[in-house]
């Protein structure tokens, strides 16, 4: 059982989803959040409940939404992160699928030093991203310097654009995989794969895999545990079609066709980019 | 292997995370998906590729949006689909975890007639839904004619609060299914419980095991599993603390004891809900 103080803390912190159960005010919690104070500091030497994390995530337009709420899921959870939802301007920006998000801060805003710099993916959307001069000196400076570099989905297209996986293992979505060696990265089939500093994440809904991982790397393996029984992830999917190794043929060969156009663009992409 | 037309039109519906890729322009697709235009149809008896639903997703502040944006996911997938985000104003929304997203719809202009009402859960914001004299009329009106009246997480709360579950299996976050009861419901675990056009899926990540559900239940089986396929929805959560059977003892009791406040406000919810 936790004592009344704990209580509060992980109430107020752990867990975005369930974040404003013990003090009843969800704005409080969001203030406090957002403001990490340092009154909230529990000296538990164990369980490291409090942090200052400095997580900025990319928006841009066409992004799939589900590659960053997954992760943003996760990282909700950190009691003293700050999370940046960082785009060009602060224009509204909207998915593939006509979700609109307000950004919370720009290229020039974004704090320089980061924690964990991370891109989300989509597919017309992220080569245009990956081909934007402005998005790549942003991710190529913030990512230079933060202590983790990461993406789900074909968000490693962007951090590959921008030099920050030359010569490090990444995974992509399945259709884009093997086109990361055009940007000097070494393909591997997982569904999260982390060299050294860069953490990328497979297709879509791999960021929920990713962020808990990140939740472990950033706090403790308690603490993720905690947000996964909270976010009740004990996923049960109705059908066995969620991997190239799994799905039936004819939805393998048909989706396989159906992305071949973005596929090839990928693949351009990285041939485009080692000329530059 | 699919011709070339399936190949569009597939290309430009199925799938909104990866949507735009054999047209080569998102904006034509989203515009495509909105209008669900009716030169897109392909008479193909095997595949309902092309359809028309309208699905309605409320949004209040709050809300957890991972309990909104995995079902959305899915939903996005849906050629020829409509997708209201609706909300009592358009003033953008903010989250629990501080994520402001746009409405599309209010209660006044949302159809009267949809094909799926849904919505997502949170914690005291979910309670103020609950509680709010015009966003449960809005549930009531349009879930009395709803082809499908669901919900992700504890948004089971507010269709409870709007009379929808009066005799029905129901399932929420493990935190208040059981304050299901307190509106009439039959509190069920399970990751998602249908009960005749009930469809309500647990905590949070519920939402994926939801969404695809929903699309082989509104198409096919095999138009869920090209959207498993391509929202690569394989997961592999890196613990096994992600529900009340499988979470280590420590987790669970720090959980619950975290939670008990909401726990009992949910069951209040029910209590003064029927004596209304």
């Amino acid at each position: 059982m936790i004592d009344l103080d704990r209580r509060n803390l992980v109430a107020m912190s752990l867990l975005a989803p369930l974040a404003t159960l013990a003090t009843g005010s969800s704005s409080a919690v969001a203030q406090e959040n957002k403001d990490h104070s340092s009154h909230m500091y529990m000296p538990d030497s164990t369980v490291h409940w409090e942090g200052n994390e400095q997580i900025a995530m990319l928006m841009y337009p066409g992004m799939t939404v589900m590659d960053l709420v997954g992760p943003h899921c996760m990282f909700g959870s950190l009691m003293g992160a700050k999370i940046h939802l960082v785009s060009k301007t602060l224009d509204p920006v909207t998915s593939d699928a006509g979700l609109t998000i307000i950004p919370t801060a720009t290229f020039d805003t974004c704090p320089r030093e980061l924690t964990v710099l991370f891109t989300p993916g989509g597919t017309d959307g992220t080569l245009a991203a990956a081909t934007d001069p402005a998005t790549l000196a942003f991710m190529a400076d913030r990512g230079d310097r933060a202590k983790y570099v990461t993406s789900v989905c074909s968000g490693s297209l962007i951090l590959g654009a921008a030099g920050l996986l030359k010569g490090y293992k990444a995974t992509s979505h399945w259709s884009c995989r093997d086109a990361l060696s055009g940007f000097g990265a070494i393909p591997t089939d997982a569904r999260v794969v982390r060299d050294r500093n860069r953490v990328t994440g497979a297709g879509v809904t791999a960021g929920l895999d990713f962020g808990l991982m990140m939740i472990a790397e950033l706090r403790s393996r308690f603490y993720a545990e905690c947000t996964q029984l909270v976010s009740e992830y004990d996923p049960q999917p109705p059908f066995h079609a969620g991997s190239m190794k799994t799905a039936p043929e004819k939805v393998k060969a048909d989706m396989v066709e159906l992305l071949a156009g973005f596929t090839k663009k990928a693949e351009e992409l990285g041939r485009t980019t080692k000329k530059i």
